[in-house]
């Protein structure tokens, strides 16, 4: 049995990336989703254990000490981090994982694994991306700006991912983002066992 | 306009390879298929330009010694050769095109371009493969035994390939093959010029 993949999405705001996750998970229920490990207080709105298990600043740096994190992040006093354990486990067992993380968590992780899969969720054109960052009308002039140019800041680090898909259409976006998943295992260093079986090798 | 992108296919006797590059053709209509150059005499089933272009021995050599082929190779007393022209002006036009080589031509093309996707078509067994070489029926024990030879040698090189597609059922591995063209122009290194217009580069 082939060990499980592990693929890492990467996008910011504005470039659909989670209705493009929520999509890919309907369409590929059997694909494992790495939660992430975080020290800020739960929202309203958050399941734990969905997205997010919620620890104490304690925990994390114990975890952190035992180096258990494939990534992880110190921002604005708290800790985000993608524990190693599961998904260690995970690909073991033959199941492929997504990893949601962003420009720096994913050089981490390619650090640690370089055989992951990085692909990077862009907005068609940089109009449609302020467009889709105004278009929710609660946020200030002034938290728009910023998070357009965090977005910004992301998108020139994707240079540096395998593949990019462009959010212009959801469902094609979607697809091209499934068919990343599936022609990943058609890469011949996948497919080794096969080729020696047919050898007799 | 990005250029178009050149795309090797190979795979020897019994493994469906002309079954389905007839119908990768049906469905990618717009994809060109890279006419071979070759020495030997017209069979009486070819049509002259449909897969390949039947030249003299001296034209070969003409062309070989102006630096006119990808690849060739000379196979009991004939040429047979991928002329680097058509191509080239198919690729700086926009269209992507398939090349029909073996292994040692693909190692020829991936020498010259090292940015051309290579993929290798398998049987699903050796047990299958061995059972397509016989199920014609019209070949002698012996021939069926160089035939099996030939291929194994053939498979021995798929380890070089980018990509390897299992003809187990025909329709699946069609969409294999179409799904790793879809995937390569998802490539980051492809979508430069999107990301520099996105961030105003």
């Amino acid at each position: 049995m082939n060990k499980g993949r592990v693929y890492i999405i990467s996008g910011p705001s504005g470039t659909g990336k989670d209705t493009l996750m929520k999509k890919l998970f309907e369409k590929l229920p059997e694909l494992a989703f790495s939660i992430s490990s975080i020290t800020r207080p739960i929202r309203s709105d958050e399941v734990p254990g969905e997205k997010y298990n919620f620890i104490s600043h304690e925990q994390f740096e114990k975890m952190l000490a035992e180096d258990e994190f494939l990534e992880h992040n110190l921002y604005v006093g708290n800790y985000y981090g993608t524990p190693k354990t599961p998904v260690l486990k995970c690909i073991e067992k033959g199941q492929d994982i997504l990893i949601e993380v962003d420009v720096n968590g994913a050089a981490q992780i390619r650090e640690k694994m370089p055989d992951v899969v990085t692909i990077f969720i862009l907005p068609p054109s940089l109009e449609e991306l302020k467009r889709r960052l105004t278009s929710r009308g609660t946020d200030s002039p002034e938290v728009i700006e910023k998070r357009l140019n965090e977005a910004l800041r992301e998108i020139e680090g994707s240079v540096d991912y395998d593949f990019v898909v462009v959010n212009d259409k959801l469902e094609k976006a979607v697809d091209d983002f499934i068919n990343i998943l599936s022609v990943d295992k058609c890469k011949t260093e996948l497919n080794l066992g096969l080729i020696n079986k047919i050898l007799n090798k």
